[in-house]
């Protein structure tokens, strides 16, 4: 049986970046929920931010920001990071978070945590109160301890991200791997619907 | 140490809802990871959909579609439903699932999926050969059995939602509680930044 709750603002779950706007002269950062990937060629993420955000006139002001994913170990530096604003103190400093120069645009990355995208501002929709930023991601950069045997790509079990979960208000972990994606779907067949159950 | 890894369309972790587009008599749902919510007032969900994706022409059509949480273990029919095009196939009838008349859209729900967003399209922007579509999020339901005792409230444990990890190709479940938000970061004070770390 459903029960209808009304309009909602909840998706589970959630990711937790810290994003950084502005400078190595001046920069602030945030933590962000409301961010996913917005296209695949070009890589693009979008992200929604309250159009008062300390962050979003420094992101406006150089056309470009960072998004930063922290470990589900960070919980703590993420959550000052969402709570505080940056008008009235240095949040990095406060949360003994080190702000590093990315590879491709001028804002710095958060050097503890261990996933980073470099992005460049190529779209913004006004929704209500609400920016939506889109970025296309021009780089990326991993700590090599989260990296699998080839070198390349993340292992997620390594990484240990942060997840969030609006509504009850928690941080999470990651859980273990339930299946293998673009695989496990081949056991259900339209001849055999039951196999979907 | 950090290595650079190229232009990236992965973000972690990711949900992995079905979006479905259409109506009782013709609808069809895919697996969508490149989602999240755009906007706090109006409610706002943003996802990115390849420009030629059967299901976008049928939100099109209609300006409406819903988005549908599944469990972990839903992991094999979600999968199904995002590497089968349903030009040729009636997936939902081929996974077994059921399409339930939602309360405000003329787009059907998911039954067997606990928790769900009737959603009304408000903005649509292009991106290289995707497209963000943005939508007013109008009406949420949630299973009965994911509620917590206020009977309000989605409880993510009950949930269980399911978790993407793009390149690593993973389904996951969620793990456990570390921190409870809008509360830990405020540890951390300007004045004793060693606690930060």
């Amino acid at each position: 049986m459903k029960r209808r709750l009304g309009p909602s603002d909840r998706l589970y779950p959630m990711p937790c970046p810290l994003v950084v706007g502005g400078t190595a002269e001046e920069a602030d950062l945030l933590a962000v929920a409301w961010i996913g990937i917005a296209a695949g060629s070009p890589p693009s993420v979008s992200m929604a931010l309250r159009d008062s955000r300390h962050t979003l006139g420094l992101i406006r002001r150089t056309g470009e920001f960072t998004v930063n994913v922290p470990r589900a170990s960070q919980a703590a530096v993420v959550d000052y990071c969402g709570i505080t604003s940056g008008r009235d103190v240095d949040k990095a400093a406060a949360a003994g978070l080190t702000l590093v120069p990315g590879a491709v645009v001028a804002t710095p990355l958060v050097a503890e945590c261990p996933y980073n995208l470099e992005c460049r501002v190529t779209h913004e929709v006004d929704i209500g109160h609400y920016v939506l930023v889109v970025g296309e991601i021009v780089e990326s950069h991993a700590d090599e301890d989260i990296l699998d045997t080839s070198g390349t790509k993340v292992d997620a079990g390594l990484l240990d991200p942060l997840v969030y979960i609006a509504g009850s208000r928690e941080y999470r972990s990651l859980g273990p791997v339930v299946a293998e994606a673009f695989s496990i779907g081949r056991t259900i067949g339209a001849r055999e619907p039951e196999q979907a159950r």
